[in-house]
């Protein structure tokens, strides 16, 4: 157990009025434990209470031994709800994993476990959400390698390279850069597909004069980046340049405002006031931001409706878009760290509009 | 919506005495409706009843208009749960998907949606495992690829060629097959590494006279296949041919006995009772096999406490093993249909030991 990570994890549930709380996300229970495995449909799970932790594990995982203060294991002929049910206090509410699946909380809430259930995700999520020195020096890192990704993905752009051809190289890149693996599949969008902030890379062939939209990043030692550049491959016409330039505006607005105190919502409406000013409102059709970490999206987005204000250690994208349908999309996105006074910027490649000789 | 899959779903619903169910799994919406999105940590969920479903999908997913009786959409700064509670009997149970997670099941409950919450994604399950002559046909293509794709495996076998690169080389060969993706990240195990059976590629290369294991599979047309088969690279020594010949052995008695009627649990002993009978009962450490369709594991599995008969049209791998720490690992695995009278296996890559020429 990481001692101050699952302090202040306690500390929280206490705020929330638990003593007791269940957490499932193998990634927390990496955060808090220092152990990692993918356990698929089968059950793995910390338990936290003030009487010390206790890892449920089947035993056909990697040995967990010392990940926790007890280790509880199984094998796939035993149901391990039981076993979780005899640890936990009936007599108290449990705060639950809010990735806990039916399959294991219904038959924890038959079997009358605790005196209550209760969504609890909120206790750790606000642990990680705000990074120590050493995980912004991950973060630093992984978007540096993202940012040397992006100049490899440029590099890339030639008449006739297919969005998926470009797409599947970038792993191997990403691994010669020291990175581990993506952190989501990448897109890259051609013309009038980036007007589809999730189109997934096909097999259409570049043509001179496409615009080329690029959102890609990587898992490096846990943690994740997260970026996005578009790139013109001919003179950018006016109506083009207007949209860049934009989305531009609007990314650097709402990147100049983070500071401690500023509200995720205030970061969100500072973007979005420079493209609605522009008239082009109804076409950013999604959220500023999300935060990052272990997890390419952590919880508590930076959208109009997230009234929190941000603090120092939080990490998150500020990617403002404007998609016009059958035409064309433009995307600017960078990560920010929280610093005590401002936010520091973890992408450095160019806002300008670049014009690729493809 | 495939009016004849969710009748059965229905038929079954109503045998498990419930009138109002919601799924949340993609490919069981997709199984139902044809329509298919991944909506990570965003809300996507089918509510059937006698009344009609109502698909209940975010605005950002592509278009579902036609997938349900009715569409319900919302966008990210909506809670979706109180539409989807609006649409609920609370006087009647509701049956839940297994997968459905806490963060949407707990505020649903604390609505009071309904009168109570009992998993149900048996009634979904039942359906998904009794494969149509149409799914029949897709999973009889997707495991005649897989025979191809082991071929071009063994070909791959190399002094100093490493796990990994054998590993990452299989998807290309897949898409060259017709296939579109791995059905799970495959295995390839040389040497003792076979003794864990999910051992994962790493940078070893071969040694001359090292066993190779691969278990591999690919999802073509949405159907998955998955099979191993283990290599010599020396002439075997008799006690590798022992246990190569008990694996191969325990698979063809497992093979053998399937027919309508018989159950899981025999199956899973017959191959089980071969292996024990040998001395190496302690080295068989997991079930014999697992149902496949639309995901490489399918709810059901063949292990010795599944006491339900098999029935026609159910596909399952069977897949004995024997795993000698430090020492070696052997797995013989194929795909099984069941037939009205026995099975079709649908792996015709041969069981023979095989020594190929490294």
């Amino acid at each position: 157990m990481d001692q101050g990570r699952s302090k202040r994890v306690m500390d929280n549930l206490r705020q929330m009025g638990l003593s007791q709380a269940l957490f499932c996300d193998p990634l927390s229970i990496w955060y808090l434990t220092g152990y990692y495995t993918e356990p698929l449909e089968r059950f793995l799970a910390l338990y936290l209470s003030p009487s010390g932790s206790v890892l449920f594990a089947n035993r056909l995982f990697p040995d967990a031994t010392g990940a926790a203060d007890r280790l509880v294991t199984f094998d796939d002929t035993e149901d391990p709800i039981p076993l979780v049910a005899a640890n936990c206090d009936p007599n108290s509410e449990l705060g639950v994993d809010k990735d806990l699946a039916a399959r294991w909380l219904v038959p924890l809430m038959d079997s009358k476990a605790a005196s209550g259930f209760r969504l609890a995700s909120k206790a750790v999520d606000d642990a990680r959400s705000i990074k120590d020195d050493r995980e912004q020096g991950l973060m630093r890192q992984a978007s540096l390698t993202n940012d040397l990704a992006m100049s490899w993905l440029a590099s890339q752009v030639r008449e006739g390279a297919t969005e998926l051809s470009i797409a599947e190289g970038l792993l191997g890149e990403y691994r010669s850069l020291g990175a581990q693996d993506h952190s989501f599949p990448p897109i890259v969008s051609y013309g009038a597909h980036a007007a589809d902030p999730h189109h997934e890379p096909d097999q259409t062939p570049l043509a001179k004069g496409d615009m080329v939209l690029f959102d890609a990043g990587c898992k490096q030692d846990w943690y994740c980046s997260d970026m996005t550049r578009t790139f013109f491959t001919a003179e950018p016409t006016a109506h083009q340049l207007e949209v860049y330039d934009t989305v531009r505006r609007a990314n650097e607005a709402a990147e100049k405002i983070v500071r401690p105190g500023v509200t995720f919502a205030q970061i969100d409406l500072t973007a979005r006031k420079v493209i609605e000013d522009a008239g082009f409102g109804p076409y950013f059709t999604h959220r500023l931001g999300h935060q990052i970490g272990l997890t390419d999206h952590e919880p508590g987005d930076v959208s109009a409706t997230h009234d929190e204000p941000v603090r120092p250690g939080q990490c998150f994208s500020i990617e403002p878009g404007i998609y016009l349908p059958n035409d064309m999309g433009v995307r600017i996105e960078d990560l920010v760290i929280v610093t005590e006074n401002g936010c520091e910027v973890l992408n450095h490649y160019t806002h300008e509009p670049v014009v690729l000789d493809a």
